[in-house]
């Protein structure tokens, strides 16, 4: 499968080179190829800058965000989830139409500092936006709600955890849950909860995420569903 | 300990009976006795109306909401988060104040149908809004994302599961996780996830629930936070 990840960010890299190491050809679309090049700096979890990673990840190609998504024959869209429309815009409908489009984002707002606020919340959600903007898109919401490090590696976690799924296309849910088997996920851990609507109750996790993040010390989680007895 | 349930619903009622069971003194309260005993049809889930349970549960007085408190040394707000600030209003700030307020209401409003939305949401919470109107009540946030027959009976969920407890007052934590664990809660199932101000996150995993409960079929589920390996 081709896959382009549109976002550079750890989410991003982290993502990429899971697939290429399945064996996928992958490309990362960016908005400025050459201003993400150039940057030297940390971001601010103190990741280092992209062009560190791609000396190691030489094999994925960075292209414009239009570029990328174009190649892809499956797009994840792991931008921060405030400028995911303008990503998404700028990738082009044209790119994402017919395709599985693989919404990994949450609508984290920290421009009015800790903790962010979510935004949309409540009676919307940022994976409603993407397939009302993208209608030709198949969008499935997943992995919004672990660290990236447990996106890709779910044995990270010690005994079973979950991972959640939401869209209005089967067909790509099902997709989208093989390439989460590949991650290494079991296949019983993939819980679909329905619509794209759902998306809600997702991202209205990361509230609770953030402050077990702060009870806990670290991101090394995840959400387990136990069910009766 | 004399505990004042607030609420005639079938959370209050499940809070109650555990707690008679325990052998603490529990004084139920309503804002109508008589309406409430009055009434003679199920509830919108297909509980029986309270007059039936209180046939078998009569060493449990009805009382007003501010007779209730009053009587009370540790409350318990079980009442419908819409209607919990005008319930506390009537259950009267100086039957509150210096008392542990445990809440385990959420604030969910399903005016609009469903799914029912939050309100407040985000940058807010109704833990918050109680702690703001009743500063001298020891407000803790507990108990509010799980069915209530799962609050008293942790084992009817297989494996682990956690319980979350969000808070200002140290002592008032540690009381109401000794209720907790008094109910079958292992200490370790107890996250205490910081301030008050953590309610925003428990409260806003509702709609997760809530599609959870639609995916799975059933209320018998709770969150476990699986750790690192």
């Amino acid at each position: 499968m081709r896959y382009a990840v549109l976002g550079t960010g750890i989410v991003g890299r982290t993502i990429a080179a899971k697939l290429v190491s399945l064996g996928h050809e992958v490309v990362i679309g960016t908005r400025d190829p050459a201003a993400t090049l150039a940057r030297t700096d940390p971001d601010a979890m103190g990741n280092p800058p992209f062009a560190a990673w791609h000396v190691d990840h030489s094999d994925v190609p960075l292209q414009t965000l239009d570029e990328a998504a174009a190649i892809g024959e499956t797009v994840v869209n792991t931008t921060a989830g405030v400028a995911t429309l303008d990503a998404l815009t700028a990738a082009g409908g044209a790119n994402l139409a017919g395709k599985v489009l693989i919404d990994v984002a949450n609508p984290l707002d920290f421009s009015e500092g800790m903790p962010p606020r979510l935004d949309p919340v409540n009676t919307d959600s940022l994976g409603e936006q993407v397939q009302r903007a993208f209608p030709e898109a198949k969008v499935v919401k997943t992995l919004n709600t672990m660290s990236c490090f447990i996106m890709v590696e779910p044995g990270r976690v010690a005994g079973a955890h979950n991972v959640f799924v939401g869209g209005e296309d089967a067909g790509a849910k099902k997709q989208v849950a093989e390439m989460l088997v590949s991650f290494g996920w079991p296949e019983s851990a993939v819980i679909d909860l329905g619509g794209i609507e759902t998306s809600r109750g997702t991202e209205m996790l990361l509230p609770l995420w953030l402050r077990l993040m702060g009870s806990l010390g670290h991101t090394d989680f995840n959400f387990h569903i136990q069910g009766a007895r």
